[in-house]
């Protein structure tokens, strides 16, 4: 849920006023993303989201992720493509916070993904990949290795009262990934959240990809970890090595891994749970009081790490050496 | 913000194959209403609502408000209409939820209502009450004067907590209101909840009526007493005498009111400003842990209460004798 600031009539249609989208038809606030406002607009020109970013995002970032959307739909890519006001600008300001428009994708998120959509979203995520390759924007990923020690020290004194014993396997964690994390990967732009509600689905096809609000520049097989985390586990936390085989049979008919980047995938899997493992249990033990938004069990994460504790080669998770 | 129950692709899509509105094509969670979860639905036929009735919502209820709606519509009023599954029905079943699908209505809400948007509301609220005069449901007031003194009983604790004196206040106010309550008023279907968040503009005009989920059978003039609490006071709670005059204006201009209306508007308007006073602190007193909905301030009804208790005659409230 997320509607953190109200925009006025009178507001919206003054900033409407330096767009070429004609007058104002409708405005809902919209329950998606839950780091920003956001809402379907209906203007003379059809339908549309209007982001304002909230304070969780980086102002300085803005310029790159919307420079990045845009780049992508240039090259053929389904996703929200900012519109631009008549000053060539795709950023503006509206109710005192940065704002955009972009275009409404249709689709419908997959609440429970079968084999096939995971052959579909390893698809397109390497297409996603091909098409940032010639991007000229760079931005450093604010979540990565360096920055999870940060993220673990105001843990370490209430991680225990999430689950006993869960500070020092923390612990243990970052020390082996500090010295096991793989150097020299080819890197690229990657989503970083692509997670399924940031995929919409039309029929069997993929219709769109949303939120590029985590989007930065890193180990491309690391993008390809998330995905394995967010999309080829069941509900009830058991891995499934048939839908995690179709994400990379998926992910490698468009873009073949190198064998350091397959060798790798047990150790950048093991990073990639602890990095959501670590923000879900900030936010989980950080609910401010009159929250809009329902924080995500950190201990699903936290699950996904051990499984991958107890991976040693590529091939146990479904990554056939070709 | 009201999205409280969430609705999977597969259920979604197996509830809009008992309509003729084709594939879904996208579904938003809006965040409109307080007491249901609504949904923007974009299907091969066009864009709509869909509305997921929550507990708080009596379901014996749904079939008078659906038929309400389409009753109305008919009648050329602006609002939602139900659309009907291949059944007929126009009340469905999704995620354990009754549930309705009803048309889009373009219009955006006025943060700040002028004078001219009074006089607009005034008429459009005569037209909704002649619309609904060949009508033939009804549906008791729930929340009308014979009400009033359950709600209130278990505040009788907790009342003096918001300001002190606060119960005192409200029992006297139930006692006169009880021994001066108008009889014998012209009756008919109400909306009773006809708020600014109720209603949609397009430029100047009133473009739509929404959320019929109070409307009862009551007195008429009750209705316009509820708008002119909830449309002819400032923000910082002065009353506005010329925008309660173009209310009444707008009001007559359709549908005049008789001299024992005119003569109950001050009275009327003293149970209107309790009702609210009532539910909102019912609403403050009550927040549940974890609640996405913001209650609205009680005293902003207290103080539009004592406002009406200095009052004697209509005329002072802009209701001009004719």
């Amino acid at each position: 849920m997320a509607v953190y600031t109200e925009v006025s009539d009178v507001a919206l249609a003054a900033f409407l006023e330096t767009y070429d989208l004609g007058g104002v038809r409708a405005l809902k606030g919209i329950a998606e993303g839950v780091e920003n406002s956001n809402f379907l607009l209906h203007t003379e020109k059809g339908y549309f989201i209007l982001t304002l970013y909230e304070k969780r995002v980086e102002a300085d970032s803005l310029p790159f992720f919307l420079a990045l959307m845009d780049h992508l739909a240039e090259r053929g890519l389904s996703c929200p493509r900012p519109v631009r006001a008549r000053s060539g600008s795709a950023l503006g300001r509206l109710s005192g916070r940065p704002a955009a428009i972009v275009t409404f994708l249709d689709g419908v998120c997959r609440n429970r993904p079968d084999v096939g959509d995971c052959e579909r979203i390893g698809e397109a995520l390497a297409r996603l990949h091909q098409a940032a390759a010639d991007f000229k924007g760079s931005r450093a990923n604010a979540l990565s290795l360096s920055a999870w020690p940060q993220l673990f020290a105001p843990l370490r004194f209430c991680a225990d009262d999430v689950e006993s014993g869960l500070t020092a396997a923390i612990a243990a964690e970052l020390a082996f990934l500090k010295t096991r994390w793989p150097r020299d990967l080819p890197r690229g732009i990657i989503h970083a959240d692509l997670f399924p509600d940031n995929v919409l689905f039309l029929g069997d096809e993929v219709s769109g990809l949303i939120d590029f609000y985590f989007a930065c520049t890193d180990d491309l097989a690391y993008d390809l970890a998330i995905c394995l985390n967010a999309w080829c586990f069941e509900p009830d936390g058991a891995f499934s090595i048939a839908k995690a085989a179709a994400l990379f049979e998926g992910y490698q008919r468009v873009r073949r891994l190198t064998p350091a980047e397959a060798a790798a995938i047990p150790v950048l899997a093991r990073g990639a749970a602890l990095r959501f493992a670590l923000t879900r249990l900030i936010d989980w033990l950080n609910v401010p009081a009159g929250a809009l938004v329902s924080p995500k069990d950190p201990l699903e994460y936290i699950g996904k790490l051990r499984f991958h504790q107890r991976i040693g080669e590529a091939e146990q998770l479904g990554l056939n050496p070709k």
